[in-house]
C-alpha cells in the first residue's frame, strides 16, 4: 500500500496539518512528497518545508527542488487573473 | 553609482512595492537582486519573483537560486521561537 511519491496541497489549515501529513506520507513509504500552494499559502508550504528538515524529519530528507510558477485562476464573474505558486520536492535522504 | 547586487527585504507593503524597487535595482546596473522574506511575507515574495520573471523583465532575468531558511527570532517577552524565510535570487539572464 505504499506510495512512491505523495502531492500535498497547501491550502488554508494551520501549518501543523500539513507537517503531520507530509510525515504520515514518509512514515507510509514515499520516497518524495511534493507540496504544492498558491498566492497567501506559500508561506505555509515554505514553513511545512522547513519543519519537516529541520525540525522532523532531520537528515532524512532534504529539499530536493523548488520551483516557483505563475498560475492562471479563474475569479469571480469570469475574470482570469494570475497568481504566484510554489511546488517544493522532498525526497528522503 | 550602479550596484551589481542589491539585497531587497520585503514585508508587509503590497507586492508592487516590492516589484517596483525589484525592476529600478536592476534598470541601475544591478546584475543580482536577492528578494529576502520571512514569516507571512513569504508569499509576498515569491509573487515578486513570479511578477518579475514572467511579466516586467522576461527573457531578461531568471530566478538562480532559492532557498528556504530557519531563522531563529526573538519574541515578545525574550522568548526564542523559529520562522521560515525564504532567499530567492534573481540575476540577468
Amino acid at each position: 500500500m505504499s506510495t512512491q511519491e505523495t502531492t500535498i496541497l497547501v491550502g488554508k489549515k494551520p501549518t501543523t496539518s500539513y507537517v503531520i501529513a507530509t510525515v504520515m506520507s514518509f512514515n507510509a513509504g514515499a520516497k518524495k512528497v511534493i507540496l504544492k500552494a498558491r498566492g497567501g499559502a506559500i508561506a505555509r508550504a515554505v514553513s511545512t518545508a522547513v519543519m519537516i528538515r529541520d525540525k522532523f524529519l532531520p537528515n532524512q530528507v532534504r529539499i530536493s527542488d523548488i520551483k516557483l510558477l505563475t498560475d492562471r485562476v479563474t475569479g469571480q464573474g469570469g475574470k482570469e487573473r494570475s497568481v504566484a505558486a510554489i511546488e517544493i520536492v522532498l525526497e528522503r535522504a
